[in-house]
């Protein structure tokens, strides 16, 4: 089936405690060289019929007044990629 | 500053109540069409330097160990694009 990616993070200028935890996390694992981490939401939506202008109109209406809080989040909505392989975590 | 995009979302088989709450309340807003609706996160990694195979490696590691849980989570891991312009929200 068609699928919609709605991806929703939140302003550039606002505070995200949870990707500040995670930046903070990373080099007590061992990881370095990450400046800056933001953590929003991914959103795939399974459309009946062909993902053309008006679902992808019809998305962005219902990401606006629904999945996204636009006073502070940003969003984009696009046609979803054909599935690439997952980098892992696929059970075989 | 160069950025990695991880989106790590529920496996297939996951039930994923999250979704599904979305999914049922979307008819009562008035939007009709939307067959499943999965929801899931997505990090945004700002990295030192270029992004290159051995960066997107290690985001690799780290979305394994740390930024997904492999055993009910999928995850993948790429370059961001450009910045596209934000569908909605970003304050002029």
């Amino acid at each position: 089936m068609p699928r919609v990616v709605v991806d929703v993070m939140l302003k550039p200028e606002i505070l995200d405690p949870q990707g500040q935890a995670v930046q903070r996390a990373l080099p007590r694992l061992g990881f370095e060289g990450i400046t800056d981490v933001r953590q929003g939401k991914r959103f795939e939506l399974e459309v009946e019929g062909p993902v053309d202008d008006a679902v992808l109109a019809r998305v962005r209406e219902m990401a606006e007044t629904f999945l996204a809080n636009t006073v502070i989040e940003d969003f984009t909505v696009r046609a979803a990629e054909p599935d690439p392989a997952p980098d892992a975590g696929a059970v075989a």
